[in-house]
């Protein structure tokens, strides 16, 4: 292997492991240079995928795991008792710096776990966030926090807005990303008595573009660059976002096979309606960062092809290389707590 | 005017009033007989519009107002302060027993304040909720609440559930609606404190068929007839769903009309596109019923056309036909409170 970043990937998570992902990471490694893979999991069915890729470059180690955490294991349990599988793994060589990224489709709940108990927290933020993108008319939108943390306290809305904020301009270089908290109404007074507490902190803080509550329909808009909310609110609505998508899509390419005329008008659309598809590909935004941890985490969905895990590992290395990750600690103290 | 049923419309709220608003009573008028309309509103401009149309018959009558209520006034200081608005005025002829129903384009929350504080809550009913019909795969469910209560106590998921079985029942023929509690995830120990212990009552109530949590692909998918939240889960949940639906069908429309040769394949699809696009068709399920209260008030979108009027006064002129009113009485006790 040559000197270079080192990003591990968890082989085993997820519906179309390890193939889909094998085939991923070999997606990205010809896609860009300046830096490795590191396969995690059971060693034979990796190598034999490999194989089967007919892979045999340099750039690819695997490492061995006797382990593997199913999607309905209890995070928790799971995270603490399968020390040998990938996920307890890749955290654990991610806190002790022996690779720069760790990447996984599986079980969210134990890699979110894994990312708080192995990982560890950066000094000074208190709860990390899952962050996902979301499509908009203008472009696409964090929404921050997407799962991580069912209930929030105020301070855990401000923090959001400030690691989303650093996130989006290291990541989509802007400048001053526009921050937006989802509320049910745009007034000052609107939601809960945590979510008004949270307005005043966001009015209050420095550094933030603050633009005051948005809307459900807001979002979808693209009046602001990150969505603060807690992972109640934000797992619900991007799981209403991403199969309502699916659902108007899936009734569209349903017309578009009904019949002769159907297809010959479609064969017609085609290259524009992909091209709107597109936007709503999670395949592109299938990496979603764990953020406020002290290491490059993310998440890709459990259903994700080989694009998918592709993407995802573009994106790990994009903030990997990015000044993102210092500039949380700068922001909240300079150092790594001691895992929780 | 004949004896029959009789339908309040307030004349001045929303976007497009009074024309739209009057518009739509007349195509309601149109399309069923059994019932009358009374507009609510400025008298002189309500009649102007009745002129317009050309309308001579004596189904509508007009009371007048000479107060309104802007979208941006604080909901329970206008709807004690003006007194002679159509909202009050509407609500207090429902109080009266001298219409059957009210309905209206304006303020949400005047609207809300009002049905509680003037027509008052069924007796038994800890809260009323706004209950949605959202467009599924499967045709529709109804989202319980969507934005009359921000934070609900567990016994209130529990009455959703009930109130929310008796209008599907009574509206859409349904035998056994089945019922799921949104949440982050399916198992039973997801979810806030709250929403944890709704679960457990919602389990142990009889005479409901509660199918568990679920997630919000699950609401897409058609999993529930019924999904029961807190106010600002739904309203942020029904908010991105309307939003989403306009994105995708803004951006196909776009397509459509992008040049000669899309213009001509668009024509050959364009009937089945209208079919698909109908089902996310926000004319339909305009009219949302307020339910716990005792009468039927019914919500119209603020950007409401003609068309969406008609549908709500249609679904208005239903439910008051219905057995649901007295069912909901039934089940929590048979009497109406005194107004709060």
């Amino acid at each position: 292997m040559v000197d270079a970043m080192n990003i591990s990937v968890d082989a085993m998570g997820g519906d179309n492991a390890p193939a889909a992902i094998v085939n991923g990471c070999l997606l990205a490694l010809e896609r860009r240079g300046g830096f490795n893979l590191q396969l995690i999991g059971d060693q034979a069915a990796i190598r034999q995928s490999l194989d089967a890729y007919g892979y045999a470059g340099d750039r690819i180690g695997v490492i061995n795991a006797t382990q593997s955490i199913g999607g309905d294991e209890v995070p928790t349990k799971a995270i603490k008792e399968k020390k040998d599988s990938p996920v307890a793994l890749g955290l654990g060589l991610l806190k002790d710096k022996k690779t720069d990224a760790f990447l996984s489709c599986g079980n969210t709940g134990a890699l979110l776990t894994g990312a708080m108990l192995i990982t560890g927290r950066i000094k000074g933020v208190d709860r990390p966030a899952l962050a996902p993108m979301v499509p908009t008319m203008r472009g696409v939108s964090m929404l921050i926090d997407a799962g991580l943390n069912t209930t929030c306290k105020p301070i855990n809305y401000e923090q959001f807005a400030q690691i989303g904020s650093i996130y989006m301009r290291a990541m989509f270089g802007i400048d001053e990303p526009k921050v937006g908290l989802l509320n049910v109404g745009t007034e000052e007074n609107k939601g809960t008595a945590i979510v008004k507490e949270a307005y005043g902190r966001l009015m209050a803080l420095d550094g933030i573009n603050f633009i005051g509550n948005i809307e459900g329909r807001d979002l979808t808009d693209g009046k602001c660059d990150i969505a603060v909310c807690d992972g109640f609110v934000g797992n619900l609505i991007l799981k209403c976002y991403e199969s309502i998508g699916s659902f108007v899509f899936g009734g569209i390419m349903d017309i578009f096979k009904k019949n002769l005329k159907n297809k010959l008008a479609a064969a017609v659309l085609k290259g524009d309606i992909k091209a709107l598809f597109k936007r709503f590909d999670y395949e592109e935004y299938g990496g979603t960062p764990i953020l406020g941890v002290g290491g490059s985490v993310f998440k890709i969905h459990g259903n994700a092809n080989a694009k998918t895990v592709m993407y995802a590992i573009d994106r790990a290395v994009a903030f990997t290389n990015s000044s993102a990750l210092d500039e949380i600690r700068e922001c909240f103290g300079r150092k790594d707590s001691a895992p929780a």
